[in-house]
């Protein structure tokens, strides 16, 4: 609960004189989202809040959770009893942010009927922009969860893959992520012959045959910070691998590494996807590539920016974002390669997947 | 991804007719909070949301879930490509509830944006009503899922608790559950000695000492629904407890059964709570139970309705709900006695948690 610089709610408060609707200015910012709350604080308890003013670090919680908060460090601690809502309410004054993104409609309501002359204008988003540029620490983090995963592959790769079911695969690859104390970033994907037609497939009790490609997405939380890596493999001998399957996975490592090339501070999350698109697109596979580029990742497997189609994202050196594009025939068969890798002012700073993208027949 | 019971649409269709605000009428329902859509299609992916109108039921997903998608019986399938909010926003018409308590003010104002001349209202909590009451499947899942956390009550008991840390026997209970093919249905609370004065303490180093109390809260999910049983234990001999700690625990096993007592389809939430409340204030400890008497259990571990100081919510018959007292004495000692109970004509239909509430010495 402790040692959460006291510099990122400095940053937010900073960011307070242009935080409102249209850069406009904040007396202060309401945080509920309970992941920013965790950011600013790292208090992980089910409810909790910040109220960040140019003076005061506010944090605000309830009776059951009055012991824990008393370890966070840097913060006025106020324990809200009765109605949660009127508690928050209470405590506000003037024009205060709240973050419109995760509140809820009939939330939001009730908070305005109990905070009566206060003014709350929409600003979600202020806490997830400093999320964004991660610093040492979550860096190490990050790589860390993400040496994990590539220890994990290269065990995939000694085991092998046909004649064992999705599920089985999948709860061998969470049982070791637990043995070794962490927890699966998202539950993980194992996807084997058709069924890697679906970007999101759910393990099932599909044998894993010869001959065919199975892709395998996943990630582990390790120290409040996630890792998340896709490789696809193929099954028996080289030979008994069809010509779709090889070509798109031959594209589809192309896109990757296009993609790779083009991560850098500045550029902006549309074109990097583009770039990689183009590979897909020129190749014939346009129709099949349904989803973004990539992503960032830190406390939560999905953040901000975003790489696709319709991002409004520039790049900044010190995020985290993935590279995955992917080509899915409905019936047949489908590959996904992912990358996590560090933003910097040239290029990749680092990629945290170490794993070969060789196609593997296992 | 079948075997829902298409009576569940059918019944939210029905339920159209009051569904807006002030009891208003509605053309359809825009159900997009997640597990309201798992209850209505048996669909668990992380996007898609379900349209009902009085003539039709329409399930949207996107691209990613197009196969998993097409196993849904009794819906019209839409795969909605491009923007997720325009399309659902170009399948509407008329006068639309959607659910205010799920969706966001950002949210909410981009659909109003995308949708036009259609109508929004806000029509949170119809299917959330649907969900209190359990129909005969729903209550025999329930029921698997209790009776392995009685089991594993047992093993408690059975194995002991004093010399083992908190980490330690939260660590067995969460691997003795996946074991058994289920996951926790919350991540299990072992508060032992001081740490029992925490409702929701987070299970920790400490060693489980003799001579104190250790509160045990848990579930299982199980076939999709979910169990909750807490039992406080103690550690050590008899005479070895002190009497705060006996007295306390007296008091809260007689509050949850006078709670138990004053269940009953009709009964509201306010007075049952009362009833166990009262039963703590008079021995004096009233300021020592700071949360409401017990919630609805079904899907999620917590649902509607609720058993609490300002519930509005008054009991059906075959509705499964929580009546869990506690008594929390802040750097001393903790107790907590939940039982999970089917909620009948003329009171108690069945207590899911059969393990014995006699105190224990372990």
């Amino acid at each position: 609960m402790s040692g959460v610089p006291s510099v990122r709610a400095d940053r937010l408060a900073d960011a307070l004189a242009t935080a409102g609707p249209e850069d406009s200015p904040l007396d202060g910012l309401l945080v509920t989202n309970l992941v920013n709350v965790e950011y600013l604080t790292g208090f992980t308890g089910t409810n909790g809040a910040c109220l960040v003013t140019p003076e005061r670090r506010v944090f605000l919680t309830d009776f059951r959770y009055a012991e824990r908060a008393a370890e966070i460090e840097g913060w006025e601690i106020e324990i809200v009893s009765g109605q949660w809502l009127e508690g928050l309410a209470g405590r506000l004054e003037g024009r205060i942010g709240f973050e419109d993104d995760q509140v809820t409609v009939r939330t939001a309501n009730q908070l305005r009927d109990a905070a009566g002359r206060v003014e709350l204008v929409e600003a979600g988003g202020a806490v997830e922009d400093l999320r964004r540029v991660k610093d040492a620490d979550e860096v190490a983090r990050i790589a860390a969860a993400a040496e994990m995963t590539d220890r994990l592959y290269g065990l995939v790769a000694e085991h092998g893959l046909a004649g064992r079911t999705e599920a089985e695969v999948d709860a061998w690859l969470t049982g070791w992520m637990r043995d070794q104390g962490a927890e699966p970033s998202f539950p993980p994907i194992v996807a084997s012959g058709p069924n890697g037609a679906s970007p999101h497939a759910q393990p099932g009790p599909r044998e894993i045959g010869k001959g065919e490609l199975v892709t395998i997405d996943m990630g582990v939380k390790l120290d409040g910070y996630c890792s998340d890596c896709t490789r696809t493999f193929a099954t028996g001998q080289e030979g008994g691998l069809d010509s779709l399957a090889r070509e798109i996975y031959e594209v589809t490592l192309r896109a990757n590494e296009a993609g790779l090339a083009a991560i850098k501070a500045g550029e902006n999350g549309t074109e990097i996807d583009e770039v990689a698109r183009a590979v897909i697109r020129d190749a014939g596979y346009g129709k099949n590539f349904g989803h973004g580029l990539g992503h960032g990742v830190g406390i939560e497997i999905h953040e901000a920016p975003r790489l696709g189609p319709s991002s409004k994202d520039e790049l900044m050196v010190d995020e985290v974002v993935t590279v995955e594009p992917g080509i899915y025939v409905s019936g047949a068969t489908g590959v996904r390669i992912e990358d996590m890798v560090l933003v910097g002012e040239t290029g990749v700073a680092r990629n945290f997947c170490s794993f070969s993208k060789e196609l593997k027949f296992l």
